[in-house]
């Protein structure tokens, strides 16, 4: 089937902000007026806002080569939701800016938004905003997420105690592994078209890579059991980077066991398969999106049963620093991640 | 005089956010928690909060042959307050994403927090999150702000009225007076670059280029003169698409009268020197981050004599649709601009 394709200067601006804003309709009492003005208003009268804002970057953050745009959609707004909800907030408006080149049909946009907004419709969020021009190369996603949150509800990185539980949410790794399945096959393609890519069989790898969801259930499990985590962070670049931030501006030490870290067993074979130990993607992988937080050992009871948490480690003093503690009970201290290291290449 | 350049792959993500942080002093009272978590935290109790996003990429909305790095900074932050006060709102908030490919150093984007950090002291905003990464190519700037407004003080674009006064701010054309001269001079200077350019004597139409200030004492004197616009919008596409703005999402007509446009000295010299039509720079120029905003007859005794204020022309039924009427009486009709027009290239 061939489709067609718009160029996107036989409509012009307005015309395309109409286009991708003609389905937008409110969901939130607090987004009193969205898009078609100077700025959105919003309305949080016992509410204190949360905001965060995420830039994505093509070639840098995501490869069209083997991404689909509607995936990409869905992840550019569920990476920042997880952002918000890594506050223990609620998100309810996101403001969405892009920019493309104009190799890009009309279509294209389309497909991407079509992405935003079943993210948008899946997490209950207003888009009240944003802005489109043209790139010099390239599609530039740039979206900024508000959410809501009442005062003694909010969780920061900074609040972590001295004996506290360190928690995670779902696994680790995944995202991680499903990049480099997708990457390897790209680079088997390139060097022959003839061959198709293999990726059946590895779906739960794909699809964490390119569809990650934010963890808005883990957020409602908190609510129900009455917990209030001392810390929370979204593990974006992996666990390694997540916990020091934690521990860095918690000023505390603490111990994380291998042993205990949750690793899929679709995310341990394609680590096998690649010849990397799974310990490795989990710790430094990075876009697991899930959560990193630490509770009163008092809430113990309350998720030891969780089947959608994991008891990884423990918070110590800061005089202790922080290690991973591997499986023959090695102490290995753990070193930050950034832009220069294996997560975001 | 040769200065130090710092290759920000010996720095790293972590380094390079907390050199551009570190002197970063909240100033709000509605900002509780700034930079440095999953989110900052806002506080506006008693108001409605406003948001709006820019995103600026180098070679499409700058060109940094010509724009030093500080007025970039500088700008990048007040085009988006310019936004937020043609809420009638004043801006608390700023975030901050950045991308820059490797040929920046570090002492660039210090260069370009400058210019950013000089603004936000200037119109007491605090910045409160960002993120920072590479880019493919050039440098990509991403800024959403954030205001605090009562109720009952909201001015939107769709609320002008048969009759209404229509005034601007300041003076019209000469940003994109200013672009033309640094267009013209950066070409010549490509051909020879043993000559200098030449930009002695275009001060005025240079810094409306690439300096230009948010009308917060317009906001100010509405207050004062306890006046509340019908409707109002920032003029950053040029009057004719900002009026066409109001008039269709309001519904109505207007009348611009050519004679009453202001326009600075310097724009008209200049637009005489390359011999182009000066109301044409100043209806299509775009880039002067004027207000443009329509007043009830009544509020007339209280603008006549300002000096910052203009009364160009009147709001009609949108029957008689939108005209400008030239020195000579013809009515000619207002057609909207956009991305593919003079104003963006």
């Amino acid at each position: 089937m061939t489709r067609k394709k718009t160029d996107l200067s036989s409509i012009g601006e307005f015309k395309l902000i109409e286009l991708i804003s003609k389905d937008i309709k409110i969901k939130n009492k607090s987004t009193k007026k969205g898009i078609g003005d100077d700025a959105a208003i919003l309305d949080y009268k016992k509410f204190q806002t949360v905001v965060t804002t995420d830039l994505l970057i093509e070639g840098i953050h995501f490869n069209l080569d083997y991404v689909p745009l509607k995936h990409l959609g869905y992840k550019s707004v569920t990476v920042n939701l997880s952002d918000v909800y890594a506050m223990n907030a609620s998100p309810k408006q996101i403001t969405v800016s892009i920019a493309v080149s104009n190799r890009f049909p009309l279509e294209a946009i389309e497909e991407l938004y079509s992405g935003i907004k079943l993210a948008c419709k899946k997490y209950n969020v207003d888009i009240v905003g944003g802005d489109t021009s043209s790139s010099m190369q390239g599609l530039i996603i740039s979206i900024t997420a508000i959410g809501e949150i009442t005062d003694e509800k909010i969780v920061l990185r900074s609040t972590a105690k001295k004996n506290n539980l360190i928690c995670v949410s779902g696994d680790l790794g995944a995202a991680y592994a499903g990049l480099q399945l997708l990457e390897r096959e790209r680079i088997i393609y390139k060097k022959n078209p003839e061959i198709q890519p293999i990726l059946k069989g590895y779906d739960y790898i794909l699809e964490r890579q390119l569809k990650p969801e934010a963890r808005k259930d883990i957020i409602k499990i908190f609510e129900e059991l009455n917990i209030i985590p001392t810390s929370m962070i979204d593990i974006s670049d992996g666990l390694s980077s997540e916990i020091l931030h934690i521990c860095k501006q918690s000023n505390k030490g603490c111990k994380i066991y291998e042993d205990k870290i949750p690793i899929a067993k679709e995310t341990i074979d394609f680590a096998n398969e690649i010849n990397i130990d799974p310990t490795i993607i989990a710790m430094n992988g990075g876009e697991d999106y899930e959560l990193l937080f630490t509770i009163d050992i008092n809430d113990y009871d309350k998720i030891k049963n969780n089947p959608y948490i994991s008891i990884i480690g423990q918070i110590d003093k800061s005089n202790e620093g922080q290690y991973l503690i591997t499986r023959d009970g090695t102490a290995i201290k753990i070193e930050a991640q950034g832009w220069n290291t294996m997560n975001l290449l």
